[in-house]
């Protein structure tokens, strides 16, 4: 994955000159954790939407980037993805965004 | 996404007529799924891959289509991400591969 693909930010400034990114972001040895939380029982697509927000709002804060989450509204389930420099740092954005969980769990292994 | 990103199968044969995708790939009505295993302590990444080859070995005879897979070897959790005709139909995948679950949600809502 290059700079430009990850798309968070662009590591040259206007006269090519290279910039810092910002804190955890693009640090390949961030770790990447899977969170799941119980008790959405029959939240909406919009709400969903809006508890990501307050997420995403403040993830910077801890240097934690949410890639994506999924809802099951029947079980109250969501699954959250994320990268980050801990487990903590991905446990205090939720708590802080109102959604709180101790289930977040590193994933060190991924296959596709 | 178009089908060639899908990159399951070709939709035209080698003079341009459309063919038909093997059953359930490609079909934007299927359902996607989140499926979570426990038990899998200290499983390695060659492990974790070859225990998700025998799941897509057989994927395409319940138009079950894998798209990632996450494992914690510390706490054992699998996360599995799928798309499917049905929650069932992911769940006799897992069966015959040898690593059956109950828990498949079916997640019907993403943000990203």
């Amino acid at each position: 994955m290059t700079d430009d693909e990850r798309g968070r930010w662009s590591d040259r400034d206007g006269n090519g000159r290279r910039t810092v990114p910002p804190a955890g972001a693009g640090d390949r040895s961030m770790a990447t954790f899977m969170d799941v939380h119980s008790g959405f029982v029959g939240v909406t697509e919009q709400q969903l939407k809006e508890a990501h927000e307050r997420d995403t709002a403040i993830e910077a804060e801890e240097g934690v980037r949410f890639e994506r989450a999924w809802l099951d509204p029947e079980s109250g389930k969501v699954f959250c993805l994320s990268h980050g420099p801990s487990r903590e740092s991905v446990m205090r954005i939720h708590e802080r965004a109102g959604h709180p969980t101790a289930e977040v769990y590193e994933v060190t292994v991924e296959v596709a």
